[in-house]
């Protein structure tokens, strides 16, 4: 419900949800699984929870069976629900996609009977909410433990907590995650996380080293970036993604990373995360420039130089409104207002002019008129946007060449999928899956890398 | 939700709703009609929502079928709904008990959106929300149809809408309840409305005059008091049954009738609403005592006369409070602090004293501690307290007596049952059905009306 009330953006959330639920049925996904704030607010207006349930009475309800089984005791999974056991298993919800979540920091439980916004979904049997930890000094995880054919997932949830407490649990020991009695080498252990994952400070985030090597994969939730490509964390040995927001909330780089989802394959102890592009989010587009560094345009002491300044900026919109268009063409489901975001550094002399007059020129083409230009002084490096000094992005990279892909390579194509864009073709295991990858420009650094742990993948720069 | 803060009443709604709907399991009902405001708060709380959720998806899902067919276009029923047909035929909801409602003032529609908490509930598949109307002009009421066997019934409903506007849509006739085409007097015709019944000004209250005639029976919402027991409206010749509200909300006289819930039984054109008291309402006993009355006790010059007026109004409340303890003696349901008003007349001279002193004595023992006392000056007549100038109420009748009731009976008893307190008991059919009566006291006039009514219903007068 981010933004619910503007008249531009309001849809935004709803849309997206839509589709990803829509994605989840196409995909004929076994469960979906959600790293928390599935809402913005604690507590989402009327509106916002209607279209939530409506979407997901939608999609998650229906006559297809469901095939895996749960082995956990769910008393003990969904202990807080007043109905403590998954939804699909109720013989009165017809459920045809379960949905596990455990709640964010935007949607954690307050008040004195310790409610969540994602508990009135659980309550409507529309939501298996898990994670949930009664003790504020102590966790002890208890796995959802999924069976489906041989393959078995132990998975693992800790509902968002104030970064300094969870921090302190885990210094002092206190942060214990069950494992399963028998054949505890067996199972895909998989984690779901809701809390800072970059540095705020000496405390209030988690690093990565803290959570136990034994799993295979972390579903990192909170971070909004778009990092959903699994990352191998080389000293706890397991993978991290972070599906990051699927609505831009801040104008900031980090939103600009195109948004996806993902949809986790695993067989055995082997996975595969397949990156589903989003194609209803509304597209952002973030540039900076530096006055300072176009001496030939203009310089400070120049006659009539803010409205060369002005042109200049406006200059750079249209560029980015043409790009957003272009980038748009032939996608219906793209809203057509992108947002545009231009940092323009003014340090050396200039000065900041009105930006609403400015705003007037693109109210109708752009979806934040108001806060296309942002004035700084004096831009740090790090905070460059990515792009200039940063590795490519995925944008860079289209997809032409076909290759089959033996089980073997699979986690050596996180690696390579953290950095270039790869489709998985859908196909029902991992064995014999196809993947589809053109290489417009390969850095060398990642290129060795990348063939050092692929193996059998063959990747080919050639186009079709 | 009504104050669901309070230390000691906050629980009061959500308990007797779970009474409420564990009565309708228990009595196998078909379906479950609200006349609006199951809510008390436009916006309620996450809990209040959690609750209702709860206890709706306890009670009304599971596997007893449902025999009755809907003959109406449920799009047209339910067309403001993303679900526009009733739950029990939603293939993925395993309704057992379907609940039909309009909405109240409380919980009515408001926004952009035009959304209710109701529609929440009705989102989730937990409850049919019909009476809406589009058009602030006109009113156009389809009837939900509905069959079981030979009975057909025609259900009406309009939603709140303010007095004042329903009043003049009747005075400009558009207001048009659609009947259906075949067989147009073969059907039963249920009307359910949340409006003032009580006159509060000149428009603003519906007069049952304004209701069509072809009606058979109108539940009327809103009005608080439990007037359960169907009045005939002599002129329009249907009748009314104003259900009250299941939880107390103002210390006033019509609060303190007894709360109930009616079981309706409809065969043919034939009915019967059986009164069912509800045990986990709070007690609420209320005492108007006017001090000019009592010169032999205290007389305004007295010295001391203060602590002789509150001496006298203590011993008043204990009565109430003993009479409480009296009445609830082997009800476990029934809470334990009773509510308990003493409106004192203090005209004549008389001074009102500190409330808080008098509160401390009965913080243990009474629910609303701060509130018990309400000094006024000279009572208006017509507001005295029932029990002294009105009819004698239903608490004043026990029931031992069954003999057997013939279906022509049935509209008579409810004449009768305006004014005292009957059982049926439960039979499948009107048709050989059993009234237990014992009357121990009986006004002449209203004996008359009864044994005129009644034909061949026998009441007896001798204990068993």
């Amino acid at each position: 419900g981010y933004l619910e009330k503007d008249a531009i953006r309001g849809n935004d959330t709803f849309v997206t949800f839509d589709e990803i639920m829509k994605q989840a049925v196409q995909n004929e996904v076994d469960f979906v699984l959600l790293g928390g704030d599935l809402f913005h607010d604690n507590k989402p207006s009327r509106k916002t929870m209607h279209c939530c349930m409506e979407v997901m009475r939608k999609y998650c309800m229906g006559d297809r069976p469901i095939v895996f089984e749960i082995l956990s005791d769910q008393a003990v999974n969904f202990s807080h629900s007043k109905f403590p056991w998954v939804n699909y298993l109720d013989s009165n919800l017809n459920i045809s996609i379960p949905v596990f979540s455990v709640h964010g920091n935007h949607d954690d439980p307050t008040g004195a009977d310790g409610l969540c916004a994602i508990d009135l979904l659980s309550c409507a049997g529309l939501i298996n909410h898990f994670g949930r930890s009664r003790s504020v000094e102590k966790l002890e995880i208890s796995p959802v433990l999924l069976k489906k054919g041989n393959t078995r997932i132990a998975l693992y949830g800790i509902g968002s907590i104030p970064d300094e407490r969870l921090y302190r649990m885990f210094i002092n020991n206190q942060v214990t995650m069950l494992r399963p009695r028998e054949d505890e080498d067996g199972w895909f252990n998989l984690f779901v996380i809701h809390q800072n994952r970059s540095k705020h400070g000496a405390t209030n985030y988690i690093p990565e080293q803290f959570l136990d090597d034994f799993l295979d994969l972390v579903v990192w939730g909170h971070e909004h970036e778009c990092k959903i490509a699994p990352v191998r964390n080389e000293q706890q040995l397991f993978y991290v993604t972070q599906p990051g927001s699927s609505v831009i909330t801040s104008l900031s780089p980090g939103e600009a990373v195109k948004k996806h989802i993902g949809l986790l394959r695993v067989k055995g102890k082997k996975m595969n995360l397949q990156k589903i592009p989003l194609q209803t989010v509304r597209q952002f587009f973030i540039q900076d420039v530096t006055l300072s560094e176009h001496p030939d345009l203009f310089s400070p002491e120049q006659p009539n130089v803010m409205l060369k300044v002005m042109a200049f900026c406006q200059e750079k919109v249209e560029e980015m409104l043409e790009e957003a268009e272009r980038q748009r063409l032939g996608n219906s489901l793209t809203p057509e207002k992108p947002l545009i975001r231009l940092r323009v550094d003014y340090s050396g002399g200039f000065e900041a002019f009105n930006t609403m007059r400015f705003s007037q020129k693109f109210v109708d083409q752009v979806a934040n008129p108001k806060e296309i230009l942002h004035f700084i002084r004096h831009r740090e490096a790090k905070d460059n946007i990515k792009g200039k000094e940063t590795p490519p992005q995925n944008e860079n990279f289209v997809i032409n060449h076909i290759t089959p892909c033996r089980s073997k390579t699979v986690k050596a194509l996180f690696v390579f999928g953290t950095q270039f864009k790869i489709f998985w073709m859908k196909t029902r295991s991992i064995k014999g899956m196809k993947v589809i990858v053109r290489i417009l420009h390969l850095p060398s650094d990642v290129q060795s890398r990348l063939y050092k742990a692929t193996g059998t993948l063959s990747v080919s720069e050639k186009n079709e």
